[in-house]
């Protein structure tokens, strides 16, 4: 059973901000063995590779080669169940279609002064993406994490993926030709993130590595960040439902074991204007938790993390919600547009009452990798920008020079920085 | 005296490759010390600030209060020499006017099946910016971090600043105030980056924290991120000129020490296509070293990490540069544009002969925050971006889900997501 909270008892503020701070993840200290592992990757190149993946993922190198071949790609595709082959192709061509509208655009213009001012954006030029293995190995992830990559022209896209004793999920290998991932390699955990970071005699070494992980990925990633680019460590999954009384109680209890399933960590939480329609809300839960082949884990995440939360009226959900500031935000309500417009910190808005939150996850057309934790409080989901970085330019001629040169003297001197300074007055004939 | 390599010698290659791996920072470990700053100010709030800033920065707030008051910034304001403020506001008005341009726009359409799908920004909420004291408290700093945030609409931005015995540049509060900065304490080093993460009973907690800081400093920020965001760690600066015979040798001499004072670690970089050229600006730098107050540290700078490239031709500069993924890239040749075309990675490029690294520092307009220690492979600047967050928008009526739904069951079968089928399936009558 989730935690109660009501709006009108008076301690609420205190059990809603003790309820904020909740920790779902104990992070594991895998720290130490994580150097070892990517020092001895760095070193050693693609004979460490081979040693780590014979132990950790019992799979010899010897028998079968570390990099995916195509025929084995053709093989997998043949494989695929056809309703969720086109499922995928319909995911992609969707994602693809909606990214492509994030490209940013270059801005190169002259001021009023005739200073030349812009920003170009270019295309990082390799990257990794990880794919974790097992149960955890989805398809729907590398069309989330590729497809963006593809759009931005990144012209080299690497996937890492453990294969246990050589297996690979082979709608993951599908889904990773349907998203022109350019390189495919057999192999997971901290080794895959050094060879992607340093390289090896095979692998050639990335910019920027993305995807999901374990502990040891993550960790590892952390330490390799410097040297090339991370995106964010996601934690685990989390929906927030606003739902007036009007919705049928199953369907939100359905929403809200959605999230539960993914992991005992996730979090899946309540608000309505209505006790009555939330205790049917969470009956339907715990009728429905019975018919799950997941059930443990998702009566684990419930029980644990779950939380119904009665508000007076649908408006003060909307402070709530900025403070939970959930990675899913539904609003099942009448007016679902009159609560977004107050709503600040959300990774991704599904709104009204046919927009369950899992069309997002795979066919909706929008990204899944979002901001979990709070953290959309302050930073974004995965999009095209995650692909490209900026570069700003200055152009002054000597007139512009002459117009600007004095400040920039200045300013450099206040600041103590006297060759600063004669970098500009030099140009100027103002001493040196 | 500089390293120095020639592209015609047979072991240029090995030679470069090795150049660049040079680390030019040695990563104090503090991780102990800032994690127990850490713990104790959020446990112990104000009286823990109280205690450190007394121990730290001999500073005692029974005396003077911990925020800067309005009259004292007022006072700040009139201590500053007139063309110094007159400098501020000219750099704030440019900056201001730049970057507005960057302010990324909501994308909020219907597609052709007549989905909903967007993109809504919104600035975060509360930003804190770190400012060194002493001699790295730079108020040109204050502009490029704070005004983009105000430019974003960021409501509440904080400033702190660690004030031995109380003491702030007045030039650093005077640069605070243009910007538009909400509140200043001051305090500083890991006590500062815990305020500002969890707040105490005098500042409310931020957001995100920004600026740069020493290794406390940086430990600190990575220590509190997650519970908010951070920006880069940025590494010492670093400058590549590319530059033909047609220059004068003490110009591009004064640009390479521009650099070479911020700071032993920083690195100055020739590239030319001229020997004798480049030996004409190898002793311009000698030359000018002795005129500079800074002198030990340029000297160091350049002795230690300073290089002098030799191509057989421009066009050969790009790759280089490439690999070296510049903070600062001048190209003052004969034919910029021609170059500019092929480069992919710096931070910023500085154009032309009139256009020194020095002006883009202070008051081109674009952003002096870049990328070090060839990030730039992987990331941009500091932008407006770096204050709002997107927040991804889906909506889908009965039909758009009838026409989505089965592919989405599809998928979430294939993953053994049971729960998710039934979140679309229930709403499709498709059973559960």
């Amino acid at each position: 059973m989730a935690i109660w909270l009501d709006w009108s008892e008076a301690d609420f503020e205190a059990k809603f901000a003790a309820f904020l701070t909740t920790k779902r993840e104990v992070s594991e200290d895998v720290g130490q063995t994580v150097r070892e592992i990517i020092a001895d990757v760095r070193a050693r190149g693609d004979a460490a590779l081979t040693e780590y993946t014979l132990r950790f993922d019992q799979l010899d190198f010897a028998e079968t080669p570390m990099r995916v071949t195509d025929e084995e790609i053709e093989d997998a595709l043949a494989q695929v169940e056809p309703d969720v082959l086109d499922a995928l192709h319909l995911a992609a061509a969707r994602i693809t279609k909606h990214h492509s509208r994030q490209m940013p655009k270059d801005d190169i213009y002259e001021d009023d002064i005739g200073v030349g001012l812009g920003s170009r954006w270019t295309a990082i030029e390799a990257v990794g993406l990880y794919v974790p293995g097992g149960s955890a190995s989805y398809p729907s992830s590398v069309l989330m994490n590729a497809l963006p990559a593809k759009v931005a022209g990144v012209p080299r896209v690497v996937m890492v993926v453990p294969a246990m004793r050589g297996k690979i999920n082979p709608t993951v290998l599908a889904a990773a030709r349907i998203a022109g991932v350019d390189e495919i390699y057999r192999i997971g955990g901290a080794q895959a993130v050094a060879a992607l970071a340093y390289g090896t005699e095979t692998i050639s070494p990335v910019a920027k590595i993305v995807g999901p992980g374990n502990a040891y990925v993550a960790a590892a990633k952390r330490e390799v960040f410097g040297t090339v680019g991370i995106d964010m460590i996601a934690g685990p999954s989390e929906v927030l439902a606003i739902a007036d009384k009007d919705n049928d109680p199953d369907w939100i209890a359905a929403d809200l074991l959605a999230q539960a399933e993914h992991d005992r960590a996730a979090q899946a939480i309540l608000i309505s204007d209505d006790a009555a329609f939330a205790k049917a809300v969470s009956d339907a839960v715990e009728r429905q938790l019975r018919l799950l082949p997941r059930a443990d884990t998702a009566a684990a995440s419930w029980r644990d993390y779950g939380a119904v939360i009665i508000v007076p009226s649908l408006d003060k959900s909307v402070p709530l919600a900025n403070r939970i500031a959930a990675e899913h935000l539904e609003l099942a309500v009448a007016d679902p547009d009159a609560l977004m417009e107050g709503i600040r910190n959300a990774g991704a808005i599904f709104i009204g009452r046919h927009t369950p939150e899992v069309i997002g996850d795979y066919v909706g057309g929008s990204n899944h990798v979002l901001p979990t934790a709070r953290s959309a409080r302050f930073s974004s989901g995965l999009s095209v920008l995650e692909y490209v970085k900026r570069t700003s330019i200055l152009r002054l001629g000597p007139d512009q020079l002459r117009a600007l040169g004095p400040s920039a003297i200045a300013l450099a001197k206040s600041e103590g920085l006297d060759a600063h300074a004669r970098s500009v007055g030099i140009r100027l004939n103002l001493g040196s």
